[in-house]
């Protein structure tokens, strides 16, 4: 069992299975979880958490009904932990479905299944070089069992909410459950999107009796078109907006914020696209609330994308703009390589390597000091990147 | 003045020009200078170390005859540094000429010139997509001045010495320069090309009277196929070994396993390539000598590479064997912004982005769960990324 302590990442739920069914023979790898500090507002939380690889994964043939277990882990129980999972596969299915029928080539997505001897598994769905999507990926995974507690020591530690313990603590129960999503288009006027959608539980320590249980909720979904088509923008944005004002009216602006602060590119003062709405640690709002909300978003990625896709995939383009989308598709790999936090943790904890750089595009291209004429169709996508827009007017 | 203190990198030389001769208009960026712990032998040196990125750089419409002025910086005295900066730029020069006559496309490469006004600059070289190299960058700079007191204070207390001084130091004079390299050739049986050498002195505080200058050497060239040609990376490596071998019999084998270690891309448990040599901090041998030593490994580079790129520039390929390429430069890519420590610390300190990443290939493909099948020739290659090997009979 190998553990580690570092920041969580906004991926981490991205399985890690091993491609059991497809070809049979990859080797288990380790599954990964993670848990944060529950207890502060979301807007106030720290950015330091922690987590933990757990174990090995096992190969399987199929997915099963459900990951969780009649013995407490919330199977048949109503919870929100069971509810969660099936809203993820329920929301995978039927995302994979729209793609394959947009995709229209036929392809199907090819499905690798894992599991967790101590909690849990997930269901890998990757289909590449379709007639639409160069590579598209849709994961769940749904893992549980016990954290170390030098794990949740350091999670403890770094929220700073003054709860130093002194004494001894034991194995940390946790949940940790979630959908993502890279859907790469070949067209450049068809843009990428990700979504991700994640709940985690911790309890106390099994020795701290009475100790609260705590949970919250993460996510978002985000666009990186390589040309700035404001009707597709103002539509992406309008959807994730709807979704938010069902449940409160400081969401979209405050997760669209979060969104083009989180996927900013430092090094090159841009951010790898066009934003959408991003949220994490969310658990001062009702319970129930936010598991709506979960999957009111989740259930917005079909109606926010496709008609994009469906509108963009035939559009003629030359050479140079195909280019220029590899260029954007070469931001995308550094912003994944050196800033996601799930990606990042998922590289540095071992994790099933496919499974986490499956949000990587097929194909990506960096050329020496690349830079759009002023004013041309490439620069407008530059700038949008460099300066982020509202793209609704309130 | 930005300053923070990091690992070095070991491309921290690679120069961070602004764009002034070719385009006229890019805004100048941080230069970036580095040094570490020269009192312990480089075999035991300590790998932390402390950087710091110096001021802001000035495009130069051309390059100077020497970036050294002889109000002490070294001009004209023959100093080691003197010495060095002219064989960097004269090995700059003969290795573009010869790269240029390699190609044959006619294509010469584009040269950017910088000057930072607290002392030194650099030329940055690049030729992109000529008929044999789709991307080739050979960059020298030359920077010297101060750097401010903490991070010269972190090195010294990183470097363990037990030398902790009670009183407050003042700014540290310092001197780096270095050449830094990488050639992508098109053909996927070309191996891509990646050599370094450098060499830094740094003196004691001004205020510590009587205390000593230290200096060190670093480099190293390694080789990058997609497919494994044992003629090849034999000629490659022997070439090493006879640069190595006329300065200390010791040099080769160290030095071939430091590579092997340096280029390892922890999450997928490979190396980038087949190696060569890699050294760092080497300061423990007469420095004409390392002078001599980087000199001669900089001088084989011509030898080591040409003929292989005359061998394979026109070896007919398919479409499997240029994507099986491209999923290695996926590799390359996955290497330099995850690990390598001149990119990642030249990404954290704001260099010049455009000189940082002319490392990253023009082209890179990641496919989902790719395994080339056991026995293939593109199972040879990962068996020996994965096994390094000893490709020299002693």
């Amino acid at each position: 069992m190998a553990s580690s302590l570092l920041t969580t990442p906004s991926q981490t739920l991205a399985p890690t299975p091993s491609a059991a069914r497809a070809r049979g023979s990859s080797p288990p790898a380790a599954a990964q979880v993670s848990f944060s500090s529950p207890r502060l507002p979301a807007r106030r939380a720290l950015r330091v958490r922690a987590s933990v690889a757990i174990e090995k994964e096992v190969p399987e043939n199929e997915a099963p009904t459900t990951f969780l277990r009649e013995d407490g882990s919330g199977a048949g129980s109503g919870s929100v932990r069971e509810r969660f999972e099936g809203m993820i596969r329920r929301v995978q299915g039927e995302i994979c479905a729209a793609l394959e029928e947009a995709d229209g080539s036929g392809k199907r997505f090819v499905e690798d299944v894992w599991s967790r001897p101590g909690g849990g598994g997930g269901i890998s769905r990757v289909l590449q070089d379709g007639n639409v999507f160069e590579k598209a990926g849709v994961n769940v995974s749904v893992v549980y069992g016990v954290m170390p507690p030098d794990a949740y020591r350091a999670a403890k530690g770094a929220a700073k909410n003054g709860a130093a313990d002194g004494h001894k603590a034991g194995p940390v129960p946790f949940f940790a459950a979630g959908i993502s999503s890279v859907l790469h288009p070949k067209n450049p006027f068809a843009p990428t999107l990700h979504f991700n959608y994640r709940y985690f539980e911790t309890d106390a320590p099994k020795d701290v009796p009475g100790a609260p249980r705590s949970w919250w909720f993460g996510g978002g979904t985000d666009l990186t078109p390589s040309y700035l088509i404001e009707e597709d923008v103002k539509h992406f944005h309008s959807v994730q907006k709807q979704a938010c004002d069902k449940f409160d009216p400081s969401f979209y602006p405050r997760f669209k914020k979060w969104c083009d602060d989180y996927f900013y590119i430092k090094h090159r003062n841009e951010r790898r696209g066009l934003g959408g709405i991003f949220f994490d640690d969310l658990n001062d709002y009702d319970q129930d609330m936010l598991l709506n909300f979960a999957t009111e978003c989740a259930g917005s990625v079909i109606p926010a994308y496709l008609p994009i896709i469906e509108r963009r995939k035939d559009t003629p383009f030359n050479e140079e703009q195909k280019a220029w989308q590899q260029v954007r598709r070469g931001r995308y790999v550094e912003f994944n390589l050196v800033y996601d936090r799930g990606t990042t943790f998922g590289l540095k904890t071992g994790g099933r390597i496919e499974s986490i750089l499956v949000s990587l595009p097929l194909t990506a291209r960096w050329e020496y000091d690349h830079k759009p004429e002023e004013g041309s169709e490439e620069w407008k996508l530059l700038d949008a990147c460099i300066n982020p827009k509202e793209w609704l007017v309130f």
